[in-house]
């Protein structure tokens, strides 16, 4: 079976066999088929999709490129969760403490920042000290120990999805739910998580911007993870602004801190508490006897492990384990501010119609929350402080946001983004569901 | 503007600019896009195809990629025929002279066997002597002193063509009617050709396998063709049977020669006489007063040239001053065949129902007429001999051609596709047109 073969077979918009996709990617890992074969399929892919059955071939074969996390000998269930990339996504820092506070492992591997989109390993590292390079033997460690560890993903895991990811990224392959939902799945089966809740973002500051697409990736990775033999539930949520009130890398670390204390605000508390819930019915249909009888009483027990200070203690006790600096980080809170501020003021009366989370998202870049190259560095004083969101009465000069820049001059570049983001009328605009569809396979 | 955005914007279903087509063109070049950019590129164009206005503009980019044919200072017209390749087709043969003999100049530079298909260049080089790889000085002195010249396409003509083929053959993105409008009409302009005929052959021995997709190209190729401002004319002929009696390489050049001398066979005549006429009425569009009022007396004129002898004339000419041994051409003739040889009879009473071009054309590849990768041998003395073709009566065990191969196991390994090729039935097959459907733009 030749490459060239397999290529027209996809163009053609045939289904290919697990060999037939294993002559692409074993191939393309170990040097014998070239790049300019591997982005001619990947291009076909994009115009004719897979089917699920395909789509799991490729997650499985994208596994095998590398070596997985071994959990054996810890007690599960482990149950991770997977967000598609949002603005002011912390969520993973707070429910990670709650789930695992409810009885299931968390064995979390994350990204980092890239384009408009945040990533949990920058905000946790800029908590002094804070490590989020863990090997296997620390992994397994802080999981048994404090119920949950986050790290990056180690050049063993998964290796094709490194060299297919880079390659997408540069011949306009990278929005395709089947690549898409293979590279996100091998990760996660590899991290050795046996179930797995996906927070699908929709709207203007997500990857999906319908909730159409992101229903066709939810569904893509639920049906595929599925096949793979994984429990699996997709949330579909909202990301038409950014979740919660803090953006930034610290910030967003200080407004954890205060979910994980009681005093979040209610949207970002109502999704974490939502796929908190998810992740403890899907541990449930793994262990005997189940841990919640339903997503109700689920997130009742995540409620209560807020409330009795367990799952603020085993954030501690992470922080700790992972080399931060507890006292400085409680030191830093409120205080840990870049000296260039500048004021975001409503323009006009009335009430606050919306704030962009892409445009917030693409200011963050020059602000230095994000980045737009893997090299680039991030800052961990800087984002955006939101004191109204939508929905809010404004009068004309009231202070919406307080932002933070690395610099005078990132502040300027990204003023005309921050001042575009903010749209006020004289309407009271209506309100729109966070959660906006669920699909289980449990 | 980089790669990656113009391979987005195609993928997106927009129309390329000028300048954006140059981003990867030029880029391919010079080295500076990577292989696996242009060939995600190749990927999209075969799904969203291109406008006329992008097909001749990426014809141009290509063509100015490299140098072109300089025949100023020779008087024209300079008309040209290309054919999409079929089985049997050695039509350029014959038709250079003749239309030379009308007093069109025709600069022809032809192609070699690949695949099923045969390649003229292969078929001169079976005269003892003849060479094809003319320099510049050269191919303008026959020109002029003889009508035409029949040459290679040297390194230094469209050089991105040889890169682009090369790519598109391994990532399988040749079937795009615009990339092969290109790849064709690129070449065609650079040997100085002012107006051009296009032999679209159409069936199971042709590349195009419907008239439809035939029509497609036709259309396309005129329509680039003319919107880069050359005369165009698009014949669509028939492939399903070989054309003529003789399908090798000196087989072929036998059967020409029995053209030029007024005893050939009719259905190959035909498609020679009209794409002949096409081009006397396509150089006349061109010069003051004309060369013919019509097709119909244009055909006049090549019979004419025919009949008076002055196209075999020129034919012997032409052997003469590309180095051919003329009286050693005139004594092969006849014997120049191979010691392995077979025969193809009938295996029942009744009427040949057709002979299948595309069996015929792959047979060929193992008895040494074609050949599958551009670096293998052809032999000169090998090759197919019809005595019947469809709608002869025949009896079973009637001889129904002679076949030669280069040895007994090209026989053997050919000989499956060499009997699954004829088919035999009861009924006379209806008649079915050569010439199926003709476009002009002059």
């Amino acid at each position: 079976m030749r490459a060239v073969d397999v290529i027209m077979k996809k163009r053609d918009g045939g289904e290919l066999s697990r060999e037939e996709i294993a002559v692409i990617v074993n191939g393309y890992v170990s040097g014998e088929v070239p790049e300019y074969q591997v982005s001619a399929w990947l291009m076909a892919v994009f115009f004719r999709g897979m089917s699920f059955r395909e789509t799991a071939d490729l997650t499985d074969l994208m596994l095998r490129s590398g070596s997985s996390m071994n959990l054996s000998g810890i007690a599960g269930p482990f149950v991770d969760k997977h967000s598609t990339g949002g603005v002011g996504d912390k969520v993973s820092l707070i429910l990670a403490p709650i789930v695992a506070a409810c009885g299931v492992k968390v064995p979390m591997m994350s990204g980092r920042a890239l384009g408009h989109t945040g990533g949990t390993l920058d905000k946790l590292e800029s908590i002094p000290g804070y490590t989020t390079r863990l090997d296997e033997q620390r992994f397994r460690e802080y999981i048994e120990r404090d119920g949950f560890a986050m790290t990056g993903q180690t050049d063993a895991i998964v290796p094709a999805d490194k060299k297919l990811y880079s390659l997408r990224d540069v011949t306009a392959t990278v929005e395709s739910v089947p690549l898409i939902t293979a590279s996100i799945l091998s990760k996660k089966v590899a991290e050795g998580a046996e179930a797995l809740v996906f927070d699908v973002k929709s709207g203007p500051g997500a990857f999906m911007k319908t909730v159409a697409d992101a229903e066709r990736l939810a569904s893509s990775l639920v049906k595929t993870g599925q096949a793979m033999g994984k429990r699996i539930v997709g949330v579909i949520t909202d990301m038409t602004e950014p979740l919660g009130n803090k953006v930034g890398n610290f910030l967003e670390v200080e407004e954890s801190i205060d979910c994980l204390r009681g005093t979040g605000p209610t949207d970002l508390m109502e999704v974490t508490l939502r796929l908190s819930a998810w992740m403890i019915v899907a541990g449930g249909a793994i262990v005997a006897g189940g841990l919640a009888a339903d997503v109700a009483s689920a997130t009742k027990r995540c409620e209560e492990a807020v409330a009795s200070g367990k799952a603020w203690d085993l954030f501690k006790r992470n922080v700790k384990s992972q080399g931060g600096d507890f006292e400085k980080m409680m030191a830093l809170y409120g205080r840990y501010r870049s000296k260039h501020v500048r004021e975001l003021r409503s323009p006009a009366s009335g009430f606050i119609q919306s704030i962009d989370a892409f445009r917030i998202g693409l200011a963050g870049v020059y602000l230095g929350v994000g980045r737009n190259k893997t090299s680039d560095p991030v800052s961990p004083d800087v984002g955006f402080v939101f004191e109204r969101k939508k929905g809010s009465a404004v009068n004309k000069g009231d202070l919406v946001a307080t932002v933070y820049g690395k610099d005078a001059a990132s502040l300027d570049a990204a003023w005309e983004l921050v001042s575009g983001a903010l749209s006020v009328g004289a309407a009271k605009p209506a309100d729109s569901p966070l959660i906006i569809k669920e699909i289980t396979a449990l």
